[in-house]
């Protein structure tokens, strides 16, 4: 980590740039450095060359964030953040080109170190994480309760409020200092919990009339077009109704069938403790991780949930 | 606390109870002290007198739980976990007169310290949490993955998974060392989390679909006596219904109306960051805290929703 620290150290002009569909790790450790930066009197720009989610505004609202072509720059070092793959920075391909200096901070096990400087640690919950390790290396007092508001955010959207395996002991550390330094954790929770469209609420209660079980091990859930239609909701924000199948006494695997179009069909998959739907998801040419994964298969609603809880059956 | 460990190591019998309604951190505070007890040779009791729920098998399978009537005691003291008012105690009055000394361990506010020793401690999460810090006084090493089981179990159910803010720096470190600890942390959320009933799930379903916002700042669920019927669902399982309704963006007040009997309603309140529902639920001649409280109404359901909702517009 030294050496990163001297890199930045020794920059007067910083970019900072991220994956492309912007979450709350990506978002929150972008906002998190860029303050940090700030407080050091560097130059610093966020570049996210794409929509930023509505819930997220209280952290973004804090800072300027660019597009490429806003901006005129010349030598400056790019810092790229939670993203496992240089072509899929939110950023242009000339400011990606003209930096002086890449370095790569990221917590994805795909992470092929594309960076001149790199900073991928698999083990950690967060991209957050990693900041918050740069920037207590740099000076402890830098963290005031503006950057630990992006910190905490990133940290708990990327375990799922600690549910997930993720969440080591050092997260829950790291959570206790924030604390400590007086975030306003109640607040943070309110933005991403508590903050759910009305419209999005009404659909799980429709499509939770699809749930079926199969087998005992398996639930699963559809969302038609449709009632996609019917309530205003993108297809993008439904994705944890998967939850709702998977989080049922007995059930290993939950699933959810999304109609995207009429013969476009995105499958979700969950588990709880011993079946690995990547594999699952691989025979449909999908893939994720051995408890979360995903594939889109071209056939109609029914014809897809045919197949697919056919071979889900194979591995309970 | 010193006392208090003075008295325990002195004990050679000792006799653990808590509330009626036995829940995450009443039964994990009273086997984690009965697995720390045992180790230190002590003849242990757990005394509860009401039915344990289904979900925390998982810790109470791994001890002995009786009955008042089971066992005939003497020279013993009784330890009070978890239980604000003596009267509430879930054991025979015999036990609580016949104890040679009464331990009351606690983090309710409204605890009147009735012990012969008392540790009350409203700041802190959970019971788990004060039965942690005085294990750890005793020896840290007897802290081992089955009695940090039962700790962190009542350490979530108690804060929400540590969404309240209830979970403090002292919260958030004591997760991080029992998870260093080794404990299981997946299967605990399985169990607390990912075990729902599934006509719970479909109930919950059904209801949302009477969901309703009032001034954009109300929101209301109702469950009627025939729902319940219709999934077989206890009265008692649907009090987390009242979060959808709560959590849905630019909302303050969730309202959550259960109907027990004909003319009995049941109220539950949540409010987000600065309605005190305390108040209005004292209103109806009920209570409880700032962001939650509750009442009961004797109305029909229409009429109840009409003077609650009513009362409910003049807070926000």
């Amino acid at each position: 980590m030294n050496n990163l620290i001297e890199k930045i150290k020794g920059s007067e002009t910083i970019v900072i740039t991220s994956h492309y569909s912007p979450d709350g790790d990506s978002i929150g450790s972008s906002t998190a450095l860029y303050h940090a930066l700030r407080s050091l009197n560097k130059e610093v720009y966020i570049i996210i060359d794409d929509v930023l989610p509505q819930n997220l505004k209280f952290l973004y609202n804090e800072v300027t964030i660019n597009k490429s072509d806003d901006i005129k720059l010349q030598n400056y070092i790019l810092v790229s953040l939670d993203c496992g793959d240089k072509s899929r920075l939110c950023c242009s391909q000339s400011i990606k080109e003209n930096a002086e200096s890449i370095i790569n901070i990221d917590h994805h096990a795909s992470n092929d170190s594309f960076g001149n400087i790199n900073y991928v640690d698999s083990k950690a919950s967060s991209t957050c994480e990693l900041i918050y390790n740069i920037i207590c290396a740099i000076d402890e007092n830098l963290i005031d309760k503006k950057i630990g508001k992006c910190l905490y955010t990133g940290l708990i959207t990327d375990t799922g409020n600690f549910m997930y395996s993720n969440a080591t002991p050092s997260s829950f550390v790291m959570a206790s200092n924030l604390i400590n330094i007086g975030i306003d954790k109640q607040n943070i929770i309110e933005n991403i919990y508590q903050s759910n469209p009305l419209n999005l609420v009404k659909l799980i209660g429709e499509v939770i009339g699809t749930l079926n079980v199969l087998e005992e091990r398996i639930a699963y859930i559809q969302v038609t077009k449709e009632i996609m239609n019917k309530y205003n909701v993108d297809f993008n924000d439904i994705d944890g109704i998967v939850n709702y199948a998977r989080d049922i006494f007995g059930v290993e695997v939950g699933i959810l069938f999304k109609e995207k179009s009429p013969n476009e069909i995105k499958v979700s998959f969950r588990s709880k403790s011993y079946v690995n739907v990547n594999e699952i998801a691989g025979k449909f040419r999908g893939g994720g991780h051995k408890r979360a994964s995903g594939c889109t298969i071209n056939m109609s609603l029914n014809d897809a949930k045919e197949v697919v809880l056919r071979e889900t059956i194979k591995y309970i």
